[in-house]
């Protein structure tokens, strides 16, 4: 039975599910990221997917970049699957920017997050919902 | 016409290539480190490879990762496309410790490298090359 970390369910907001990954917007204002964690229970690596479930992530997380580059037009996306401090399988995806307050460095553990205000969240969230082909939440 | 950029040569050592893309070794001993660059010219994204490429690159990814974990039993691996210093495309697999001198926090650009004596790289080269479905050097 999957279950997302808490601790990536206290730093992000729902965006929605695809057919593999909960899709999950960071709640930091400072960098457009999206998180994609497949629905799977016990993962950490991504080698530890089956084959078929490594490609459905690789395709989701494409069709997340197109949708950050599409809304954000970013310098570079930032693809990485750390996992260090928590260690459930998640696939960062980060719209960066030459004057983004972290660059060139990686944006990890070097300034606090700023949250989005509540406007601020529904609108982000509405514009990667409406580019991400999201399971109806009847499904 | 592929041309491997400048700084990534200087801070490798050359495994092989595979079906895809170069095989390099990090030239810094405190981390089992190989990246992988697509041999494709100007590509600074993945999903600027068309499909086939991009699965290819997800499947050379996944043999890399399954030797770093076979050959150094990591406490965690680390996959990641930053390219904000360097943007040729370029995948990053860093077997990670809960002892390394970076542990938890990313690798980049939190210590100097440290590189390997001869003896040390000749025998890391050949402990991945023989985990990793090289091209021949005739091919």
């Amino acid at each position: 039975m999957f279950e997302l970390d808490a601790r990536l369910g206290n730093d992000t907001l729902l965006v929605g599910d695809m057919a593999l990954s909960r899709v999950l917007l960071m709640n930091d204002r400072q960098f457009p990221w999206v998180i994609l964690v497949p629905r799977r229970p016990q993962i950490r690596e991504i080698i530890e997917l089956d084959t078929a479930e490594q490609q459905l992530l690789w395709a989701e997380s494409g069709q997340v970049s197109v949708a950050l580059r599409k809304l954000f037009s970013p310098h570079k996306l930032n693809v990485a699957a750390l996992g260090n401090v928590v260690p459930q399988l998640h696939l960062h995806h980060i719209a960066r920017f030459t004057d983004d307050c972290a660059w060139p460095n990686p944006v990890w553990g070097r300034q606090p997050a700023k949250p989005y205000s509540d406007q601020q969240a529904v609108s982000r969230i509405a514009a990667l919902s409406s580019e991400l082909p999201l399971l109806s939440t009847k499904d």
